[in-house]
């Protein structure tokens, strides 16, 4: 029996959506090659609320953290870090021997503007990294407040991790002033594993080519060289089957309006929230809980484990915690193409299995 | 109209291959996750001949193999190049100062056992990259011959690019003592393009132990520890799709038996290279002639680009020749799971086309 996946991703992908793989080949080097590529990246700029051009790389969302700090940092990164997708970004740098200093808060605190402010003040550092929705600790960080602060800093490079957040929840990168913004296809978008999205602004363009050793494969600069020199085509052969899928997921996505989708992710994270606020505990600040996946805190000291098996006997999987988390907490994923209905069913069925 | 693509890859995918990516999703921290990339790995080891451990990456052939000559050159690297894919692993050694040499033969001709033995008795080089099948000029380079040669240098890490002939043609890996062999999905195995795969001998994993800086998504030794860890797991999250296909297609490659593989795809090359050879010239040395994909000269000065259009409204495409090579040469694919008949089918065409 499938189990329906209320995890942080790979989400549940629907069949129609599924089905668009299976579209035979085509050559990477030819015209519907170029109009494919284009067509996704129009569509994403409506996403990611940009002008700016959109690089697909056939790699993990991790693939494009690094190629961002690699490609981008000239003198020194801030890596600002709520959980270990923030730790994941400084171990990036240091395997790269990219300068960089990790500012990082207790679990289930958020980066704050003000941190943002006065590490920058120092002087010292060129790019930032900053993780939106943190899939450990479920916190949500203040993007727009940070983006107050970051008008004072035009040189400095801003990196957000979206990747468990972008068409989930209103992340408007333009406005924001957001310079990569990475996201991958796995999580709210609602696809399979197998590619992750940046947007690229003209001052990262600028920044990456101060920076002599970027690499290749991951090297941000080269993927939209190529975006301009080839129009539209990928540096080596692109995962075909799903750029199929993502070309026909955006329309899916588009259709339902991204307000509507919003709306709809805020409404299963509340139904989730308020659930766990009666019964345990938000892990994370309230103001700062995600609206794509909530962490709570096991203040029951329910075995999570054998929750989870429990559940699976009934098709539905939520996730444990994350690493030192784990067993303190326990992750509820609302992502993607799930109803307000399914999560319904998935606490009435947790509701059932633990008395509540 | 669907093209049958003669084109050295993206290749044709069975029907019932890529239904496979329909299946659901699964979590990638699962038992059923660790299970499927387990039985990949052993089929892929039989396909390799190896005991060593199979590295999955979600990337094309370039990530891995940029990801080799960057974990593994403590001292210096030595690259061969025969053409294009040569060219660029120097390229991603330079881009990741890493220090390295090209040395480079005309194109058509093949890396001997020779050069090899001269370039390593300087004592220079700790790794030597090399590539099997040169999909510019179709050279398939002696790898035999190169491996009595790297007998005498037990301490070179040898690197081998079998992007676009793993698995039409013979490569005993550890018999030939290769350390790192590199493959992709879209090519000879047939399946859509989005992951690359390597086998990774103990010397190679101990070298890579002594490289500083190896970066994180590409890093050869982070897969390999990973696999170790985590009873075959990815440090990220895998193109689960990709895999189901790999998973099913493996299967089917060992239900026809490598050896019927193997002359299945020496009885399309020769044919192919009958014809060329007796309408036009072989670009290579007919001995280092690829089994995999034909390189043909040009010398009836064809108009390539037409020829292509002409045969696409018959449901056909070829490839042009690569970067310096265009319209002096022509390339025809016989990879993955085509068989004679259809190749017999391409050439009725061409031969009506051009009237021959």
């Amino acid at each position: 029996m499938h189990k329906k996946l209320f995890i942080p991703g790979p989400v549940d992908v629907r069949e129609d959506v599924l089905q668009q793989m299976t579209k035979p080949m085509i050559g990477h080097r030819t015209k519907d090659a170029s109009a494919l590529q284009r067509r996704i990246s129009e569509k994403l700029q409506k996403v990611f609320y940009t002008n700016e051009e959109i690089l697909l790389s056939t790699s993990s969302g991790s693939g494009l953290m690094e190629g961002a700090i690699r490609s981008c940092t000239r003198k020194r990164a801030a890596v600002f870090s709520v959980g270990a997708f923030g730790d994941r970004w400084y171990e990036m740098a240091v395997a790269n021997n990219v300068p960089a200093d990790k500012f990082s808060v207790e679990q289930g605190k958020a980066t704050t503007a003000e941190m943002v402010d006065e590490v920058l003040s120092t002087g010292k550092y060129d790019l930032i990294t900053v993780t939106h929705n943190e899939t450990s600790s479920g916190v949500m960080n203040p993007v727009e407040e940070i983006s107050e602060v970051m008008k004072k800093y035009p040189e400095v490079i801003w990196c957000l991790d979206t990747v468990s957040s972008m068409a989930g929840t209103k992340i408007e990168v333009d406005k924001l002033g957001v310079d990569i913004c990475i996201t991958s296809t796995q999580k709210c978008i609602g696809l399979p594993p197998g590619m992750a999205i940046a947007s690229m602004s003209k001052k990262a363009v600028e920044a990456a080519k101060e920076v002599p050793y970027r690499g290749v494969y991951l090297d941000l600069l080269a993927l939209y060289d190529y975006i301009q020199k080839k129009d539209y085509q990928y540096p080596s052969t692109p995962a075909l089957s799903l750029m199929y899928a993502l070309d026909y997921q955006l329309d899916r996505i588009l259709e339902e309006g991204l307000e509507n989708r919003y709306a709809r992710h805020l409404e299963m994270a509340q139904y989730v929230r308020e659930w766990a606020k009666k019964n345990f505990e938000l892990f994370p600040e309230e103001r700062y809980a995600s609206n794509t996946l909530t962490t709570i805190k096991n203040t029951r000291n329910i075995d999570v484990s054998a929750l989870n098996k429990a559940l699976g006997e009934r098709g539905f999987t939520i996730s444990n915690g994350y690493g030192k988390l784990k067993d303190k907490t326990f992750r509820i994923s609302h992502m993607a193409d799930y109803t307000l209905d399914e999560v319904k069913s998935l606490i009435a069925a947790i509701d059932d299995i633990l008395g509540l």
